[in-house]
């Protein structure tokens, strides 16, 4: 059986989440408790010594430790649904929305928010380093977040989705980084019309609850 | 015809030069200079109106305008010799440790670059928006480097290649970020024999001079 080391309040294993439900693949999950520090502790340590999660253990031993492992490894052994695209076309353009999410979105919610929460002293990166806070870098991360917003909203002006014209792994990191951008307070408004019709769409996808 | 928007002493298009030389692409080649600021200008802001490169235009008109969307679309169009991966595990080895280096090395090397070089005052990020220099992200840039270096040295002991057991889009990507750190003055020394050995056999491949 396939097992996913999750945490079901951080954004990043949420992305794996939603894959494999969106995959329908079967799987156990077991929860590591990020708030307690449980990722640096020996004991998931010795899982994975990266000390993040997702993690992913496949039927067959593989350990697979961020998302783009995880994403390319389910969607060769589950083709269908697609999620990374059929066609040439499709593929570059999917990888190419899921890349920038990830860049101009989530990385700029988390720089925000790990350069300024006091529970998060020390945890500027994630991983087994430890890196002091640098707070110019929380203010960039919010202006960054101010303009994630309108270049998702610009790009889903007459779109159903993010990429291609098919819901895609784009999708799912898009979904991600707009619900996450609140531990930072900051959220879409009337001002992004296509992105609050494409995040309401969204929501009956039953994996987009999980 | 395929046309590549490169620039000859920059990293980001060193990867797609490479990738389309290991697959023997025939294209054109259009320089656009950086240092002059010529990604920002009217001209390339027609062709690529996220100011970077590199950008391809595929003989189908299509313009792909990061390495995620180049690397995606000539692996599917392309597919021999492949860079991504053939078996799902192959495929999850190789994103995984592209993305690793992108974000421990590339990212680190660009942080440590963009937040120190005189020539760089607010171009502390790529792309069409101004962002000014902060100090502590570029010493914080140099600790992550090395850290890297010693990642990849300690991934390539034993090993002829960084990820899988064959050439990969991630022995490109190391082998642009490791030359790259040369800008923040930092190369691998006697520390990292495994580094040093794997960057030598990469030299004997002629993608690698360009």
């Amino acid at each position: 059986m396939i097992t996913l080391y999750d945490c079901a309040t951080a954004p990043s294993p949420r992305r794996a989440r939603i894959l494999l439900a969106e995959k329908g693949i079967a799987h156990d999950t077991v929860q590591v408790d990020l708030r307690s520090g449980e990722q640096l502790g020996e004991a998931y340590r010795r899982i994975n010594p990266q000390c993040t999660v997702p993690a992913l253990r496949t039927d067959d031993g593989l350990l697979l430790t961020d998302n783009a492992a995880i994403a390319a490894y389910l969607e060769a052994r589950y083709p269908n649904p697609p999620l990374l695209g059929e066609t040439p076309t499709e593929k570059a353009e999917i990888a190419s929305w899921n890349w920038r999410v990830e860049f101009e979105g989530l990385l700029a919610i988390a720089e925000a928010l790990r350069n300024s929460a006091p529970a998060m002293a020390n945890r500027a990166l994630p991983g087994a380093v430890n890196y002091p806070q640098i707070p110019a870098l929380a203010e960039r991360g919010l202006l960054r977040v101010a303009q994630f917003f309108t270049l998702l909203n610009d790009r889903l002006e007459g779109r159903d989705f993010v990429a291609a014209n098919r819901f895609s792994v784009a999708d799912i990191t898009a979904v991600v980084a707009v619900d996450f951008a609140r531990v930072v307070k900051q959220k879409p408004g009337e001002q992004h019309p296509h992105l609050l019709r494409w995040r309401a769409a969204m929501a009956a996808r039953p994996s987009m609850s999980l």
